[in-house]
């Protein structure tokens, strides 16, 4: 196996975050998105979606998405499980998961995508061009800030985000909250529950990868 | 069991075919989407984030979405398969699966949130208002052709999908083909090979689900 990744990028980070909790070692290939190196016609042959991470089987299957990635991982090393053991721990991960990654990763995306200057015309991932549109900036803020809020009421009620056991949900938040701190966006003080939960996530060596 | 449902939306329409491919037979509520009973305050305890589907388990618990509703499904009655059986068929379906949702569904969802009446201040789901801007009605018509060509080009090399078979991802792009239709975008004469993939999945019996 071996990754296509971007060590700056919080996209691959998840899934960077989800191999060393389950204590897997997987050599890497780094793609230079800050030289758009995805664009090159090498890559996109390798993933036309032209993003990372990118897993790459030894029988030459390639995954293109943190989804197929993370699932295909948990399948083939199912311990320590991080998409849940029983149905119901199952049913919920993956519930969170999703609200994490669309209330949350997506919100930030979408100010940032919708602003940097390295992305004009690629307002949106992938080859196709789509122009920046300045409202989604202040949308994808305000999303920032009520999925804030949202949080610290998730985290008020259980210590990690999907149940007593740390969860990929915890990753795809951890990696959130980082990649709003692009946008000056933090935790606010007022959301103690939320940082006690920073704070112990982001104490675990996979947070350094 | 019971489901939360809405006949009229695609979402809840999702884990419909999903429970019919399942030979399942889950009791659902109505949750009038047209009449906006999702903002009910009933409803609001049922699901903060105002959607269906919801699905609720005989303890109580409620999984608040696609993802989570199916995946738990899924592992508690895994026959037949509709999230794969190897770690590489559920690799390649949890990746086709985020694709068809992210590039697709939100594609069309995009278009049509932004543009419907019903959807004033509402151009997201959920409680917290969020108003309508035009230029994505554009953007999300023009991400819809994209993916009908890119749905052409997937279904050129493979009967389904994510492979061989039959699977979520080929359920969420059956519905998504059907709502893209609410904005008047259908599969081109020339998608020879998504067309003859369309007829073959929506004369399944799932589909009148």
């Amino acid at each position: 196996m071996k990754l296509y990744d971007y060590e700056g990028a919080p996209s691959p980070r998840r899934v960077r975050i989800f191999v060393a909790e389950k204590g897997m070692d997987i050599p890497t290939v780094q793609v230079d998105l800050a030289a758009k190196s995805q664009h090159d016609p090498d890559f996109a042959k390798v993933n036309p979606h032209r993003t990372v991470p990118v897993l790459e089987l030894d029988d030459g299957t390639r995954l293109t998405n943190t989804a197929g990635i993370c699932t295909y991982l948990e399948a083939l090393h199912p311990e320590p499980a991080l998409l849940g053991r029983t149905p119901e721990e199952k049913g919920l991960i993956a519930q969170w998961e999703w609200r994490m990654e669309n209330d949350g990763y997506m919100a930030v995306g979408e100010s940032f995508r919708n602003k940097a200057k390295g992305f004009v015309n690629h307002a949106l991932p992938g080859p196709v061009e789509y122009a920046q549109i300045p409202e989604l900036i202040d949308r994808g803020l305000r999303r920032t800030q009520q999925f804030f809020q949202f949080l610290d009421d998730v985290l008020a009620e259980r210590e990690f985000i999907a149940g007593d056991r740390y969860s990929m949900a915890d990753i795809t938040t951890l990696v959130t909250i980082d990649f709003a701190k692009w946008m000056k966006q933090t935790l606010p003080e007022s959301a103690v529950h939320a940082r006690r939960w920073y704070d112990a996530v982001n104490a675990r060596p996979s947070a350094r990868a």
